[in-house]
C-alpha cells in the first residue's frame, strides 16, 4: 500500500522498516530530519510537510503523547486537504482525546482508527507487537496487511474509536502494578532471608510465566536499571492516564494511586530516566534496605 | 516409603493419593474419621493416635494453620516419642512458627522440612503442585521422591527451614496482587465502553500468560465466585500473614495493606466464602457498578 | 480606598458588602447581572466591563478556579490597561497560575497579591475570614486596611506570590483530612457500640476542640450533608491541586491520595453536590454500614 | 477512699500522687521496687504482692498493654480472693479485651471498670487528664471522687465495658492521622517555598486550635524528637490496636493502614524510641528531602 508515516521515534522507526521490508511504499515525516534520512536510506521517500505524509492512501502516526497529537495532527486545515482514506493513531494517547480525534476526522471525511501498541522498541523491530485496534470494521480490515507486517497479531475491540485506547491505559496500568507487586515481595524475602532471585525463579516457573516478571523481575533482583528499555518518567505518565481516564468517570483505582506515589518517591530520588523496574528502589527506601 | 500422613483435607487427601500411587506405605491420620476411612479402603492404613502417624520412615504433614500447626504437633511428649527421622510440613504456616518448630524438632532429634505449595485440590490430584522446600540438603534429598509423587517440581530454597514459607507467603502476597490489579483495570475498562472480557482477552495472549489472569479473571469478567477454589477468607489469612511476617522486620508494604483493605470490605459486603476473586466485588462497589 | 471588585458569587457578595460597610467606594463587576444590581442597590456602583473594574486604585478579585482566573484577568489588554496599581487575587488557585500572574501583571506595571481565605460565606459575612496573604510587602500594608474590613486576621507568607496559595492548598488538605480521619473512626466506633456523637463529644472537648472537628463532625454523626456549606466536588478540585502541586515537585502525598480516592468513591454514589462531610459515606460503604 | 494501685510506670506514679494529695488512702504493686518506695515516701503503704493490692475497697490499674494485664491480673486466683468491691483498668487495652477480662470478674463478683485516659504524664500530674470511662453506672458513681483527683473531665461513654477503649484506641488513630496529614503538608510546603513553621502559625490560629497541632506541629517544623514525650512503637501499637478492632468487625480504615506502613518505615529508619512526631521523617524520605 501506499503509507504515510509520522514519527520516527525508536518505535516509530522500527515498525516503519517492517512496512518497508513487508514492500510497502513509505512517505515520512519527522520533526527532526535524521531519522527520515535513515528511512530514506532504507527505501521510505520522504514528506517534505505533515500534509505530504497525508498524501497517501492511508497515514501512519506513532507519536509520543496527546499534546503532541493534538498540536501536530488534530488540525482542521491537514485534516481538511488530506487524500488518505483512514489516519492510524498508535500513539499512547487518553481515551478522551480518541474521542475527539475520531469526531474530527468524520468531520473532514477521514476515517480515524486507534491502535496502540504492547511491546518496545526490540519487539517492533522483530514484528512481534501486540496491537489493540478499534474503529470501524470495514477500515480494520482494509489495513490489516499493516498490522500483519507490524505485530504478532492485532486484537479487534470493537467500533469505538476509544476502545483500543482503553485497553492500552490499562494494560500499562496492570504492567506497573505487577512490578510494584513484586518489588514488594522482593523486599520481604530479601529481609526474611530468601534471595530474591530465588523467589523470582519460583514465580516465573509457576504462577507468573510471561515476559513481565521474567524481564523486570530480573532487573530488580540485580537492582540494575540501565539502559532503560521503558524509563520510569514515562510509567509515570501511563499511571496518570489511567488515573486521569478512571476519574473522568468517578471511578476509584487506589492501586493506581499507590504507584503514582511510588513513581514520584523515585523520581525525587533521581531514577526518572532509569528503567522502569526502578520503582523497586521506593521499597527498598521504605524498608532502609 | 514408610510414611505417615496427617491431615486429609481436601488438599491432604489428594496428596496422600499420589503416594498410595507411587507405592508408599502409609499410615493416615485425621481429626474426623470419614476421610481417614476413604484413604484406607484406597489402600493406607489408619493411624489410631497421632503418635501413631509418627511411627513411621517420614511424617508428612498438611494442617489448615498456625494454630492447629502450634496445638497438634509442636507437642514434647509427640516428638519426644517419634520413630520419624523427619517431619515434612506442608502447610501455609508463618516464618517464625516454622523456625520454632525446626528448634523443637532438632531438641528431639527429628528433622524439619518445610515444605508448602502452591496449587489446589485439583492441580495436587494431578500431582502437578509446585513444591516450595527449604531445610537440610541431606533430608531433603532422602524425602525427593515423595516430593516426586506430589508435585511436578520442587524448590530447593536453601538450609533455613523458614525459606520455603517466605516463599509461599510472598507468593500468595502477589496472587492477591493480581487480581486486585486486574479487578480495578476490569472496572476502568467497563466504566469506559471496553468489555472486561475484551481486555481479559488481550492480557491472557500478551503481558500476562499463566494460570493466574486465565482462571481469576475468567472469574471476575463473569461475577462467578462459586464453588470457591480458595476462599476469601484464606486469602485474607494470607495476606495477614505476608504483613505479619513483613512488620516483624519492620519492612512496610503498601500494597498488601491496601489488599488487606479490600478483602475486608469484601468480607463485609458478605463474599468471604465465596471464591478470591470476589476481591473484585470491592472494586466494582467503589465505582457503584 | 477606590475599590473594583470581580466575582460576586456567595463569598465575594459577602465581602463586598464588609468592603462597603467600612466606607470605601465600589465598583463591582460580575458575569451575571443580579449581584450586580444587588450590590448597587446597598452602594457599590456597577462596572459595565471588565476593564471598568480596573479603573479603581485597586482591583479585588474571587472568582471559581485557574480555568475562569486565566480566562478572565490573565488578558494582556486588560492589564495594560489598568488604572489600578495592585490586583488582590483572592481564589483559591494553583501555585503555578500564581506565579506566572505575578509574572505578567509585572511586566505590565501591575502588582500582583495572592490572598486566598479561610472560611465560608457565613464567616466572610461576620468579617471573620483568615486572610493567606503573599506579595511584596509595601503593597500588601497599603491594601491592609481592606483587608481589616474583610477579615479578623492576615497573615503575611513572604514575598513569593505562590506562598499563599500553597498555605491555603495545604489548609484545604488538612481539612479534608481530619473529615477522613473523623469519618473512619466514626464506623470503628459504630461498630463496635460506641455511639459516634459519644467519640465526637470527647474529641471536640479533648483533643480536637475547633471548628473542624465540630462542624464537619456533626454533619457526620447525624449523616445529614445538605444544604452544602462546602460541596464535595469542590473539596475534590482542592485535593486534586494539592496532588498537582506537589507532584510538580516530586512530592508524593499519599494521604491526599486516598482521599482523592474516597472523594470519587462519593461521587460515583451520587453525593457530589452535597456537603463535603459526604466523604464519610465512603467509609459507612466499606463497612457495609 | 482506701485503694489498692497496681502499676507505677511515669503515668501511674503520676496518677497516684494525685490520689494521695487528694487524702485517699493507697496501698501500691509494682514490677520493679523503686518506684514503690517513692510513693510509700510521699505516704502510700507497700502491698507486699498483687493480691494485697485488690485488698482495698477499690483497685485501679494502669499497665502496659493487653499481654501483661492478661499475664498479670486476669488470674482466677487473684480475682477470687480480692476484697476490692471494683477493679478500673485504666491501661489502654483492646476493647475485646476489656469484654473477657468484666467477664471474668463478674463470674468472680467482681465490677469490672474501664477508663483510659487522654494525656501525658505531665498532664497527669496536674491532674488534667481527660478520662475515657465505661461499666456499671453505679460502680462509677461511686469511684467519681477517684477520677476527679486525677482528671479534669470523665467521659460516661455507657455500661458496655469495651466503650471506653474503643473510644480510646479511636483517639489515638486520630491523633497519629494529625500528625501523618501535617507532616505531607509541610513537606508539599517546604517544596513549594513556604515555610513549615508558617503554615503551622496559620493552622494553630485558625482550622486547627488546640493541643495536637500546637505540640506535634512545633517539633515536626523543628525535626525535632527528643525526649519523646510518646513513643513512636507505642504509635504503632495503637494503630495496631485500631487495625485489630477494626478487622474483628470487618471494617476497613485505609487511612489506618497508612499510618502503620508510615510507622514501620520511620522505625525501619531507627527512628522508634524517638517521639510520635517522627513518622514525619517518612514524609520526608518518600519526598528526598
Amino acid at each position: 500500500m501506499d503509507v504515510g508515516f509520522v514519527g520516527l521515534g525508536a518505535m516509530g522507526r522500527a515498525m516503519a522498516r517492517r512496512l518497508l521490508d513487508a514492500g510497502h511504499s513509505l512517505r515520512v515525516w519527522n520533526r527532526s530530519p535524521e531519522p527520515v534520512a535513515a528511512l530514506v536510506a532504507e527505501g521510505a521517500s520522504p514528506a517534505e510537510t505533515l500534509a505530504a505524509a497525508f498524501d497517501a492512501e492511508v497515514t501512519i502516526s506513532m507519536l509520543a503523547d496527546d499534546r503532541v497529537v493534538e498540536r501536530l495532527l488534530l488540525d482542521e486545515e491537514l485534516l481538511s486537504g488530506a487524500r488518505a482514506a483512514v489516519h492510524v493513531n498508535m500513539a499512547t494517547v487518553s481515551p478522551g482525546l480518541a474521542r475527539r480525534a475520531a469526531e474530527l476526522h468524520a468531520q473532514h471525511g477521514l476515517g480515524y482508527i486507534a491502535a496502540p501498541v504492547l511491546g518496545r522498541a526490540d519487539v517492533a523491530a522483530a514484528g512481534n507487537l501486540n496491537i489493540l485496534a478499534s474503529g470501524p470494521t470495514a477500515e480494520l480490515d482494509w489495513v490489516a496487511p499493516l498490522f500483519d507486517a507490524m505485530g504478532r497479531h492485532t486484537w479487534h475491540l470493537g467500533e469505538d474509536p476509544a476502545a483500543a485506547n482503553v485497553a492500552k491505559v490499562s494494560a500499562n496500568f496492570l504492567l506497573v502494578s505487577a512490578i510494584e507487586a513484586f518489588s514488594e515481595a522482593a523486599v520481604l524475602a530479601e529481609a526474611n532471608g530468601l534471595a530474591p532471585a530465588a523467589l523470582l525463579d519460583v514465580l516465573t516457573n509457576s504462577l507468573f510465566p510471561g515476559p513481565v516478571y521474567a524481564g523486570y523481575g530480573a532487573m530488580i533482583t540485580e537492582q540494575s536499571f540501565e539502559p532503560a528499555g521503558f524509563r520510569l518518567a514515562l510509567g509515570l505518565k501511563d499511571v496518570s492516564l489511567a488515573l486521569d481516564t478512571a476519574a473522568a468517570t468517578n471511578v476509584p483505582l487506589p492501586l493506581a494511586s499507590l504507584l503514582r506515589d511510588s513513581l514520584l518517591q523515585a523520581i525525587a530520588h533521581g531514577h526518572g530516566e532509569q528503567d522502569l523496574a526502578a520503582i523497586s528502589t521506593t521499597s527498598r527506601t521504605r524498608a532502609a534496605l
